[in-house]
């Protein structure tokens, strides 16, 4: 009978059925881990020299041999081979057809377990940084399309019933407030991956006189894992990367919707750029915010994504399961989605028009100015909840008379309130709301600015 | 300035940015509508001729075109071009190189919007057709095994804990029903899937004399779409065959739960085929069901994809939105995967060994027999409520002396019940468990066996 | 040591803890089942009778003691007690202070484990009846406001934008489709619920002589589950369920989305009865669509339970484990829940009110018989893919002059293509294109009026 | 026509349907609010005092009137009125009841929108801690069994299968670990609680001089918001702290899963408290581990409420929608459930029992030994990968011979491998390999009682 042909098919008397081989693969989608396993695969070599587990020699063979390879896989000529299971075994068992024995020597005190949880890290760090790239960008953009438009008023909306007027400035920076706790999320979970699982093992260390420390100082970093049954089944920087980047989406979804909402045609307040929007195969008019569509519905596979993770992990006996496997697509989704996602939001943001006369039109429109009167009787010294009242009934007589509160003539106000004078006109209409805000995270042209300098010197730093 | 050159770009000023049309292309993934989509050009395109509102010789040349591109996709000749942007417009750009004017024609009174939900539809059946046959295989395989140790008595559990005797066979049986409901569902989800939303046009039909039932007829498609808004945004299909598939995948994860926990060491019910075990890159000694543990684990990326399309259509306006396009790859993900899964299942399946020797050592532990006991007292005139506690108490007893209930002797019986005669000890033992076993559901012999002919004969049929 | 109280407690050597008892209790939610309940022992009890397995004189006594205590739970004055753990017990345990030893054969033949199945199929189907009930009246509701705006024409969006003109009874008429499918779900959910799991009794049928089928055709249940393992772990018909009312809530979800735009300050397009608004607590001009956003919103838990019940069955091994008892609050909600959006949302429907003023500003928007222009040249002979082109520029003609198309004169027409003669004005505006839709699923006004009869009749029947 | 008897209902000419006031009502779950809801108003109506837009009297008499009112909600004498909505609604209504003209001030400059995010902060920072104080304490749980087992050597498992021998203190310190990071991830989610929205109004801020930072301090808030628009509609820490939960709950099921696994009969590696295990209603010999199935269980409403989350927040508009009422039902589930089941947790680890005895047993199988007769094997200069192989040949013949590898004779090893000596006995066996391991994170004898010194010191401090 043939015998199985694997590193590990010692113990066994059967290959590996070809159906079951294809099935249980990863090389087709964790080769891209090479870099992250190659430097993982250098450091511990380096560090089993150190410690007199392998000659000098050989480390020198294995590192001069992990190089060549990685130059091969980055020049497209490196051979990947699905009988060889992963990005691991691909590395190694190329490694040795090149350095012989000092090859054999490389997984000495290591197993794929702790392995592929170094290469998950190394990986992740790098995708964390060039998201949380994207997201500063994105900031960069918003604060652009800000400034660029810093004296512009629009209805702020609450329900997406009109509420009150507010500078677009201030709009657009609410988005550059979710990006920033989307960083501080980002920041978090990439500390939780400076951990070096190395030494771990499969799931109980090594027997070996290894020395965990050095090797996690040769990757530059910080922290070596406590615990070898918990490093080589952890994967909570995983989850934790996944649900920063689904927050990520979430909000990128809820700028699309706005968006959307914005280029209608009943809104009319931005146009985007036809670089940007897509036509119809049927309807010759048609421009239509696909971009924005795309990435509002993109968040559903990043939400999905999370919850592949969390189910994955469910009930999952500790230590290293073959389920971990599945860690993988589900993550480098998510990033890629996000990523492209960013990469797309950031060039709508450049190249979209905000159109001031439609705007105008619907400031006109739903009483933004209703609270700032409200305001203004409170200044008069009518408790607020009766000067509440007192509004809604001047509303009710503008929705009779088909008017602005500000079109009200005074006896019409004294009607209702006898406190009310002429300077209740310094009240009503959008400037003058917009000129009366207050309070730190108000709308009011002072704050706004500030914000916009406070942004400006964060990003340029 | 450069002009669209999209085919819907008419009314653009601006070609596509290249990042945005490599985010927005769906020819990556949708190139496996092919077949799909050309057929219901055929029939779309036989039907204009029918009406006349195409020529007989148009009618012709588009056929022949459509029919050579699908032998050159089929051979790996077709060029998918990126900047087309999908397989529709791929196809339709091609048909125009062969065709010219007639291949202008092919898509006159028709959307992408009722195209693509079309070829969604026709590559659905195809796939629930697929899977359906694949979980008659898997039936097949359990009735096999299940046949094959038909004589064999297991603990059954529940709560993981000993419960009660049963036969091997009928343990197996459960999962072959887990698969008939999921055939059932499928058929269901077929069902929805077999109308024709060709003539609904963009969103609002076609003002063209157009015949969507001939169009159906042609396509064997039993019914049209009643609602052309409705049509072209409905993804019900999609959805339902997710969660068809997810509920397959959730039974193939219990039965893998299932088969983990009997081939440890501790259990040691079953002994897995070396040609689907794998080994450890570290511990020589390891022999790990990874067949079943990723077949466990990829449930996760099954529910994950469902959740990604709920969450898409939820809060959708409706008709369509270019979010739809993210239907496609979760949908195409969780069909292979599934697929996938029930092969390598099967595989498992055919291959296992059960291990009666461990198995015995086991039905003597954990009481098996106690409900039958209480059973016994029930015939011999105790409330059943007093037999249970009679039982649990004569447990206690064995726990004490580590004994099975059928090494107590007769008095120790009577002390806790006098109504306890000789004739208990034919209610005690595994063999007397199952031979007892009395109900439709239930596992005795003539039961399990009459199961058994039961779904050999629907398997054959 | 005190030992434990409960009826399983024989073979225990302490009582529960009072913590591990709270947190185990299932009582304060599946009260609920005590009809179900009280219904399926009744069902249990004659038959075990009808087997000699209890006398008829204790059947009776059992009968009129359950009744008796269906009273008192339907009085309010049945005291339901945690230390009883649920509904089951405190059942039994109820009518054994009743009526004695008759009380304590009750459970004979019989488990928790097939007893809680047979409740929760029985609760089902009565919820799925009340759900489809609801269903019903949405789509009359529907129907109704179809038939009261009969002539009304709106603009149909793609992607949000204009896309082409429909009658709004066509816009609305798309939800009664999507209605008719949840309704069909729910009816393949109930097929799957009409399987009397008792007399699978823990796991493995009982050693009794028991008579399954009798039971089933006592509660009127035309199938008796195959297989105790099976029948005692399967909770599909649960899933199922949360999977029909998911859809339902995305539907809504849709719905919703919808007419909170429709109802913005800029599209203006309906009122919504104050009855069913609200305000705001600071805004005194506020008038916000919460019903809406409720039901929106309401979508998410209906879909976080979903999730809940298909993370709970993933790899659980099979047959009985405690954690099924959590399947009853995500489905109780999730039922709950759909009931109430669906009632809200017909008080919605039946005070909504159309406003033809302000959809008559947006027909003239947006180009909305483009498609029909493009019909028009289709019909002189220009391959279509050549008139998109053609109409596109002619769009672009009109964006230049800030017109509609039909605002164009002639030779602006005939400058594009000499094809275009004096009757081209016959296939603009949005009258127009509603005469000339065609096909099946469009929305000409007799296609329109001829769904309505249907759907009256089919609700009326 | 009956007028709205709303705090709001100024400009509505028509009272709320009842249907939808119950729809539409929050005070069922978030009168738990009721400490945040007063603590907050305290400090808003100082700060409105401080800025001179109250006067003094009123602010006493606002304070005494909340103190007064939280009184009585703590003493259950407070009635909650569904007609009042909310909690905030029902405090606010119940002042003005009690102080007149001043409770009509307490809402100046503040809408219900920043009030319920401020709520909403001050609940989640209690309940963090709690939830926090909750961990601490099963970590303590866990050190405390490991340190009363701290020579008790297991089977480690991979994929379920023997892997290698490890101190079960090393195994319960995974968990100890786990818990540390969900720490961790408790306190990055509390950073992001502590910002007082307060002073963003309903979405713009205040047209009144308010001083938000005043308000802030009066709360121990370290933070103001710095975007009115972003603060009303940003739910972020809950999305945060439902994730954090998700990552507990999932750390929980993997401990609840392996030891349900452990207290099978064929495992039998610890006995759970009768405290702690529940019965079977028909089977009287059962003792099953409820507790930790519901643990287990309760992870997929943990999930589900994450998913409703991240559900209700896709593509929502920025500022607030009603939908955000959603928020609370999961995020209320998830605190309780989560404490809920960590409360049970440390009750069972403080109950539980390890059965060295039959863990003894299962050290004799599987060869445990093998990885470290393959450290032998490099330590004697054959390349690890040559030595995983002789080792997996050795295995192999101890299969044959069914005996462990310490039982082979020299000249069985040499056979292999001249290099083999009888040093080699040393390697194997259970005791030698947890003395040989090396490395940080390893199951040495001396690492794990380090670890459990740091942490006995680090959970005492």
């Amino acid at each position: 009978m043939a015998e199985s042909k694997k590193a590990w098919g010692g113990r066994f008397s059967k290959p590996t059925s070809k159906q079951f081989e294809k099935f249980s693969e990863s090389i087709s989608f964790d080769a891209r881990l090479y870099d992250a396993d190659i430097r993982g695969s250098i450091a511990h070599a380096t560090m089993l020299a150190e410690c007199g587990l392998i000659s000098k020699t050989d480390c020198s063979r294995i590192v001069r041999g992990l190089k060549a390879i990685r130059r091969e896989i980055e020049a497209g000529t490196f051979e990947f081979r699905e009988d060889r299971e992963d990005i691991h075994m691909n590395v190694e068992a190329a490694l040795v057809e090149r350095s012989g024995d000092a090859g054999k020597k490389l997984h000495t005190a290591r197993s794929r377990n702790d392995q592929v949880a170094l290469d998950m890290r190394l990986w992740a760090i790098d995708e964390v940084a060039h998201v949380y790239g994207l997201l500063r960008e994105a900031q960069a953009a918003l604060v652009g399309l800000a400034e660029a438009n810093v004296a512009l008023i629009i209805p702020a909306y609450t329900h997406l019933q009109h509420a009150q007027p507010v500078l677009a400035a201030h709009s657009l920076l609410a988005y550059v407030e979710m990006f920033e706790r989307d960083i501080g999320r980002l920041g978090n979970a990439s500390c939780g991956m400076l951990v070096s699982p190395l030494g771990s093992g499969a799931v109980a260390g090594s027997g070996l006189p290894i020395d965990p420390d050095a090797t996690a100082r040769h990757l530059g970093l910080p922290e070596v894992a406590a615990n070898s049954i918990d490093a080589t089944g952890d994967r909570d920087f995983i989850l934790e990367m996944a649900f920063a980047l689904a927050m990520i989406a979430m909000h990128l979804s809820r700028w699309a919707e706005e968006w959307i909402i914005w280029s209608t045609e009943e809104f009319g307040f931005i146009e985007l750029d036809d670089s940007v929007s897509t036509g119809s195969s049927m309807m010759p008019q048609k421009k239509n915010p696909d971009a924005l569509e795309l990435i509002r519905g993109k968040t559903a596979r990043v939400y999905g994504n999370l919850v592949a993770l969390l189910t994955l992990m469910k009930g999952l006996p500790p230590a290293y399961n073959r389920d971990l496997q599945e860690d993988k697509p589900p993550i480098f989704d998510s990033t890629d989605t996000v990523a492209d996602s960013l990469a797309v939001a950031i060039e709508v943001i450049d190249s979209v028009r905000f159109r001031p006369d439609r705007i105008a039109q619907q400031l006109d429109r739903g009483h933004l100015d209703a609270t700032s009167l409200a305001d203004y009787l409170v200044l008069k010294g009518v408790p607020f909840r009766e000067a509440h009242r007192l509004v809604g009934e001047l509303v009710k007589d503008c929705l009779a008379r088909d008017c602005r509160l500000g079109d009200l003539p005074l006896e019409a106000f004294q009607k209702r309130c006898g406190k009310i004078c002429e300077d209740v006109y310094g009240f009503l209409g959008p400037e003058n709301c917009v000129k009366r805000a207050s309070g730190r995270a108000s709308t009011s042209h002072r704050r706004v600015k500030a914000a916009l300098r406070k942004w400006r010197k964060k990003l340029a730093g």
